[in-house]
């Protein structure tokens, strides 16, 4: 990769003395379950004992995808990204709603959306293309467009962060791009197609499995020892690309990064490959429906926080999220402590 | 029961069209997963297509058992009960802080705190007794104190209601109230009173077998043939006899009905033993770590929306929960239809 990434692996400095915050306050030990261990994670990340969330901000990164042209693998026919990025400007999407009630700001771009889409003053013109190749044919992109992409996200979250935003989670909206995501799951976990490939935005049984057929025969092309820079430019979408690139600079920045489901994790573990210590600034933000996820959770062996049974991308999950973020941060800040209140300590069996 | 509630079933009337509603929303029908289930839940409570969140509401009642004295069943003194409500109003607990952090309004009452509580402007004084007597020797209670309790409990959510409250969560604290939650999910249930008994604030396995023993006794003395009101009466906490009022009033009032964990949902198993009707207003908040609490779950046939492992009371899982139930009612209010927003429907295999 031309851009390199300086990414610190977070440190265990203060995680004693975090430990003894959380410990101490007016709870039984541990009574706040997956609440304290992100408390704990994000004070390790912004390396104090009173971390704060600033100016939270979801990144919506839409791209089309060459093999989506031919209906195969998708439910949903390809116009339907630009549509939903029109729908997102607007205002009316399911990301919009819960950023907007959540006190999150939502940024949408485009980064290879097939369709001409309008200047807007909320749209965020990244276009690398009009969609990408059909990989069943040729690779998506070249190399040098992955690159770009990658550049592009990057220089995104550096702006977002100069503006104060400590907290960021990214989504995507593509048609086609659940194929992707099952592609690089299986390439980089080494499951198996079948296992990482799911019915995406509504797919039935009979789809899945002809999607699953079609992933395979591609697959089988494919050397499977390739770098994880030539999975991505062969197989993915410029949407990927610009959320590996996003990632990578978010966890420079120490940004806590929300990861969202299916395809932002195929992203996530992009970036982890690239990147090991990117690992730490992630917090699992949804469990999709989308079977493939689960695989991607098993594999950066990670829990997510919420299973609400959805999957809809957009990055839904990343802001459904926030709500619990923000709750750890608080109890960790705001939260009296035994001392403080004058309460008793149990300790009895 | 002296006080009689009007409690009308939720209606299905308008379930078609909040269904078809939701369905036409700009996303593959099913995928916002639980929020779905909680829009349509919402909309059927309140009777409207396009529901609304008012004034939402937790009430913590406090209130403390005969049983704690001996320290058999509890890890921690019995004198915590007291210092914690003193934190409550302070704002100290980690209930004020997700209630601040969410937009909702704590209440704090003493339901039958054994210690003496100084007046504050942050307390609602409710007190029937300076807690329970132990029921390892008497009833908790006289069933005119129950019915007191009870009484009270409705009263409250009267008065809250007509400032303009629709919906509210209740939450505890009580140390021994696990106690009370254990034989109460074990005489509604027909389970076990070891399957029902768990570590509550912090006991060991030992400490929980112990427990287990000590519960066991008790119920093998008690005709397990009984209403619903005797066992209420004869074990239950004042605050667990204050909440199912609570229940009662609310529903009777329309109101959405977020549940907690183990206590709260043992007070939500009385009131729909005593009125079948107030099961489809609940909406249930966490799956709590005390193991008692999947029993309950599975009684009533429901899934909690967040599973965090926590096990606190004091209405936290509650007050985690209502970020999701906003996201639900905003989506359905504020999201596109695939008409209005120009998105091309899918439907292929």
């Amino acid at each position: 990769m031309d851009k390199e990434f300086n990414i610190a692996a977070v440190g265990n400095g203060l995680k004693e003395a975090l430990q003894q915050k959380i410990d101490n306050k007016t709870k039984p030990v541990g009574a706040l379950g997956r609440l304290e261990a992100i408390a704990l994670q994000v004070g390790l990340i912004q390396h104090r004992l009173d971390p704060v969330l600033e100016n939270p901000l979801l990144a919506v990164f839409a791209g089309d995808h060459g093999i989506a042209k031919e209906g195969i693998v998708n439910a949903y026919p390809q116009e339907v990204t630009g549509q939903m990025v029109k729908n997102m400007i607007a205002g009316g999407a399911a990301v919009n709603v819960f950023c907007r009630t959540h006190g999150i700001t939502a940024k949408i771009i485009d980064a290879g959306v097939a369709s001409e889409l309008t200047d807007d003053e909320n749209l965020i013109d990244r276009k690398i293309a009009a969609g990408t190749k059909d990989y069943t044919k040729e690779p998506a992109m070249t190399a040098s467009q992955c690159e770009e992409a990658i550049q592009a996200g990057a220089e995104l979250v550096s702006t977002w962060q100069q503006s104060g935003t400590n907290i960021i989670g990214f989504g995507e909206m593509g048609i086609g791009n659940t194929s992707s995501a099952a592609i690089i799951t299986s390439l980089v976990t080494g499951q198996s197609i079948e296992a990482c490939t799911g019915k995406g935005t509504g797919l039935n049984k009979k789809g899945v499995s002809k999607k699953a057929r079609v992933l395979k025969q591609v697959i089988a092309t494919h050397d499977i020892e390739d770098h994880p820079l030539t999975i991505l430019h062969t197989f993915g979408g410029f949407e990927i690309a610009m959320i590996v690139g996003a990632i990578l600079q978010a966890a420079e920045e120490h940004m806590v990064i929300m990861v969202d489901g299916f395809i932002a994790t195929a992203a996530f573990l992009l970036a982890c490959e690239l990147y090991p210590a990117v690992r730490n600034y992630g917090i699992f933000a949804h469990k999709s429906d989308e079977q493939g996820h689960r695989i991607q959770l098993e594999y950066l062996q990670v829990e997510a926080l919420l299973q609400l049974g959805m999957r809809l991308g957009e990055g839904t999950g990343a802001a459904m999220a926030y709500p619990m973020v923000q709750s750890a941060v608080n109890f960790l800040n705001e939260m009296a402590s035994f001392e403080n209140a004058g309460v008793s300590q149990g300790g009895k069996g």
